[in-house]
């Protein structure tokens, strides 16, 4: 993993460590977490329109940068606890994608693989 | 934001990109993907206990780690159409959590801070 | 509550009685279940525009539906287990909702109570 | 649908409409809010153990009871946007569970039908 994603990861061990969250933080509970940050997120968006989104208003980008710093830091606080590396992870995420969405057959379509 | 990172998020407009999924790729869009993938994540923790949830069961650690890089996706895409640095912000929101959940008030309680 | 109501509710309970699930049921999984289900029903509407949502493709209604039903099971699942009446709980909060969002002031904009 | 369930999406009809708010209720954007609401229910229970969930302390069953019912009118709404009875579509999906999950395979044991 990257050298700043891995002392980022190391910081949030050593701050969950010094306030004894370990025992809240089982990887149940923060997948939890994590879905309810990403709910968090969506809640700035939901009743904007796509062109909003695109165009976000100056004083959203605060609150809306701050959620998406929670959902990272859940993701690494669990891929920690799973000994799984967030970002290899990713990268052979993508190249699968590569393979299910083939350019020719993706172009302008973002229908799901399977009905393709 | 560290050179893994960027590579990554680099790679993955790329991928929008031969694709033309720009148009579909909006902020709000990419906020709900997210979301519904951190839910698929919280999916596979459902009905385990937390004790479970701790000693995953190996034939589920591959498709956790797929949804864990489905959310990490969407984080950098989100974050790309943004321009908000995602690393640097999880590093200032860890600082302003140190100041929410001093040590002395939180060790051992993960009460959120406003009801500390 | 309403019969039609109820009597889905007690049908549910008997469903999960029969198969011995209630040591799965806790609260906590159930609202996990929930907001799993919840997410499902949004990933039908992800990638699709509002316009094209308003107007749902013939094929999207049966799935759409048995997400929906999904959702309102463990609605009903979990007040069943907390003692909670949803149906009389949504209507005390509708009437909250009116004292939040006077007419007059929340006619066209539905920005959230606090910042109108 | 029942009765009472009727009436209180005849309410919810017309306090949207009250409000001018048909714009914004698209079900995309309904489905987006249903979902973050789940969530909001979610994040009452992401600390707790199972058996604290359980046994909710008192302060929380009101703030539990509110997110449930917001929970239950979006799911009114999206249904009544789309047509669709979800009481009904509940009762078609608990006969197909009791396809999929017969109780002499599924006594004591909650695994996804597929793996049965």
């Amino acid at each position: 993993m990257s050298q700043d994603i891995d002392a980022l990861q190391t910081a949030l061990r050593e701050f969950a460590r010094e306030r004894d969250w370990g025992q809240f933080h089982s990887p149940k509970n923060l997948a939890a977490a994590l879905s309810v940050e990403a709910a968090e997120l969506l809640e700035h968006f939901q009743w904007l329109t796509e062109a909003q989104s695109r165009d976000l208003p100056g004083d959203k980008r605060g609150p809306v940068a701050e959620e998406l710093a929670d959902v990272l830091i859940y993701v690494l606080q669990l891929a920690d606890k799973l000994g799984i590396d967030p970002v290899d992870a990713a990268w052979r995420k993508m190249e699968a994608n590569a393979k299910k969405y083939p350019v020719a057959r993706s172009k302008g379509r973002i229908t799901k693989y399977n009905e393709l």
